[in-house]
């Protein structure tokens, strides 16, 4: 068996096996594929022959031309197994099937995948789905689903989902939340390749520091726990898991063919073998936007400045919940900010700057204070004050810092802001120091985020 | 003492004591008010006199003419005692402390605080706060801090809040996300009035509907749960509560001077007094849209029907763990469905439409089914699908039809979206839908919030 996955990401040449005038995938797929840059290397099929988008569309797999290492076949779910004894005798060996129709609608559909299956072991073919939308890299910018533009910047965080919408779905919201991706798998029933090989290959793959991880079901609990034991070594892996409740998993099964296994067992996979369970959706986003952009804390001490108490006591009932501390500042940073305070300010951890406007000198006094090993800075101010700021010309970054100032202050404690109000003044915040600051809007999803870098660090080290 | 609170929402005259011309609230608020329409019921008093934005200053309270019945105190904490001795000889009896430097700053503060209250007392003054900054009540566009005109457009949402800052940036945010409310108290320190008066005020208050609170601890236990029962007979009231951990209610603690009881206690409270506790910021907000905008259902059966299989999955565990329940549907329903959905789709419940676009035809099939009793949309797209459509002139109210239309064919059962992906695309929904029909972003959240809407009417039905 093929054990080399890089042609789904790094093809030569692609085959479309359904290309077509008609509206669909097999109509916007060449489009998209052409603008990326791929038209001199992409190659279409379709029995009708002619013409498609000023390429030729070849009746047969066996009439094309030069050498394709990678096919896409969007045929309908029948023909699918033919399809791949073509694409077989043609030398191709790896094939992305987004056709959907087959497991994950029932018995037919099932016997129908086996067909495929077998087909394509007959031919030494690996194979990503069927029922995905197959794959991306931003590094070449191959994309076999069309994007939105803005998804095809490179960036560290590699995805890996089971359904085709939902990656497409997560893919047109990431840029616009400042996370920008290396690669993107979605692999549907998973009727080969399935999600143990792919962690496996983003664990060497040089342009992925983070991994995240929607799954619905594990085909073997075993190979996932020893696969995630190694890939967590070396990089994070950030899992969403459904189907916690039976009615989940019969919601899972029915949408892409697989059985899941019993939710305590997978946490136990994920616990032992280092990998980060997020809660929910919104938390898995903000963790991925930390992992991919803070180092990891020394320890589990963490500092909170704040302008509001009660967003402030928020994120403490969130971070000492998710087993982090909040200890007593160094009298020397104390000293500090009492310097800069009004006299009605409380100095101490978490430290509630109020309506006082010092949020660099707090977050300065954190970041530099021994005691600390991270910091969460939640900014908010009332619209009204940050326009009357505005009108007078003051910006964020003039109360606030910049975020190669904040990192200057100390390179190896993660730092993120924290912010709730105004959308507009939310995304000035963002301009001023993210994304290297993460800017999130959730004080108890930042919190837990900040968490889970402790945990990875600790189970790092605790792994040597 | 007076009982009667509604001078501090429907005062007949106000009077600022400690307008002034340097930056601050006593620069600002002034301009609010008389921007809001309150100009010829304003009063200003500091000792300099002369005149603020064409306003008298009065040097002294005792000269201010007229019948006003509200004060507002923003002069430095140690002079507030003499200034509540003044406002009580000025036959004023209601009055709002913004001013900081009380209790919440330790030992000192509240001494200070004791005499503000003996004062009070002694005049038969009622006070909200201090360290806060007060109401608004957008009936009448009275709003003692400075917000965005958006947030004093009137809705059926009353937020009650400890502090200032938090209480003021949660009215930035809410109107972005379609909520509207009717009265906002911040209530500080609570040397005076506190969240039990506020809520049994808000209880008889026609123009609210669902009451939001943040809380950080209450002075008697015994009371909240007493006047919650009251309370929530009427009215659904929804809790974010924190204070969880030691280090939150030491956070707590630090800045509006309350001691925070221990959790459990809480909890205990608002199971047994029919209070819906939230478990983050987020889903408080998501909570408030759902209930100031849906019926109660008449049980626990939920429907689901979505685009993305992945995303009916998280939404399916985060229902089932909060006590719903998702019946298979009605044959009659399976039907219906069946004759506009492709072969590959799976007729069930939760019903994943896939990429079909079929998202009116299922979302009817569940409203009008017998066997659910509130339905749980998730509408999600690729942007790039979604570009096409809207290039083709297909709008959203085309596929997924408007609110009118979807609240008519089930007006008793509620009836939510979640969307995810480009912003653009989840506005565009929201535009088609909201606020009728509101359009939450988390799956999870979403479930989460209908199944309160159940247990608030399963409360309710025990009551009786």
């Amino acid at each position: 068996m093929i054990t080399d996955l890089s042609p789904f990401f790094t093809p030569e040449g692609i085959v479309i096996v359904g290309a077509r005038r008609s509206p669909g995938f097999g109509f916007i797929l060449p489009i998209a594929l052409q603008r990326q840059g791929w038209g001199d290397r992409l190659r279409l099929v379709n029995p009708a022959g002619g013409e498609l988008h000023g390429l030729p569309l070849y009746k047969k797999i066996a009439d094309v031309p030069g050498d394709p290492d990678l096919a896409v076949v969007i045929v309908p779910a029948p023909v699918v197994p033919e399809a791949l004894e073509e694409i077989g005798a043609r030398g191709i060996r790896h094939v992305i099937i987004e056709s959907a129709g087959f497991a994950e609608t029932g018995k037919k559909g099932g016997e129908l995948q086996e067909k495929a299956k077998e087909a394509a072991s007959r031919n030494g073919i690996r194979i990503i789905g069927p029922n995905c939308v197959g794959v991306i890299n931003t590094a070449n910018r191959l994309s076999t689903v069309e994007v939105v533009e803005e998804a095809l910047s490179p960036g560290p965080v590699a995805v890996i989902a089971q359904s085709g919408v939902f990656g497409n779905i997560l893919l047109d919201n990431l840029y616009q939340k400042d996370l920008y991706i290396s690669k993107a798998v979605t692999l549907g029933n998973r009727m080969d390749v399935n999600e143990c090989e792919i962690l496996d290959y983003l664990r060497r793959d040089p342009e992925t520091r983070v991994i995240m991880m929607y799954l619905e079901g594990a085909a073997d609990g075993r190979l996932l726990k020893e696969t995630l034991r190694r890939v967590t070594r070396d990089k994070p892996v950030l899992v969403l898991k459904s189907g916690r409740t039976g009615a989940g998993r019969q919601a899972t099964a029915s949408h892409t063919g697989s059985m899941s296994g019993e939710d305590d067992l997978y946490e136990a996979v994920f616990r032992q073998s280092g990998a980060i369970r997020a809660r929910s959706l919104d938390e898995l986003v903000d963790m991925a936007r930390v992992f991919s952009t803070q180092p990891l804390p020394a320890g589990r001490r963490l500092g909170i400045t704040t302008s509001s108490g009660s967003l402030g006591a928020l994120a403490t009932d969130a971070a000492i919940d998710a087993g982090l501390e909040l200890p007593p500042l160094d009298p020397a940073s104390v000293e500090k900010v009492r310097g800069v305070a009004p006299r009605w300010m409380n100095v101490r951890n978490p430290l509630d700057v109020g309506p006082s406007g010092q949020f660099l000198p707090a977050m300065t006094a954190l970041l530099t204070d021994p005691n600390i090993d991270m910091v969460l800075s939640i900014a908010v101010m009332p619209f009204a004050v940050f326009r009357e700021f505005k009108e007078r010309g003051i910006e964020v970054k003039d109360w606030l810092g910049t975020a190669p100032e904040l990192r200057d202050l100390a390179p190896h404690k993660p730092v993120i802001l924290c912010s709730i109000g105004d959308q507009g003044f939310v995304s000035d915040l963002d301009e001023a120091v993210g994304p290297d600051v993460p800017v999130l809007t959730s004080p108890e999803s930042a919190a837990r985020a900040l968490a889970a870098l402790y945990r990875y660090k600790e189970m790092k080290e605790a792994g040597r």
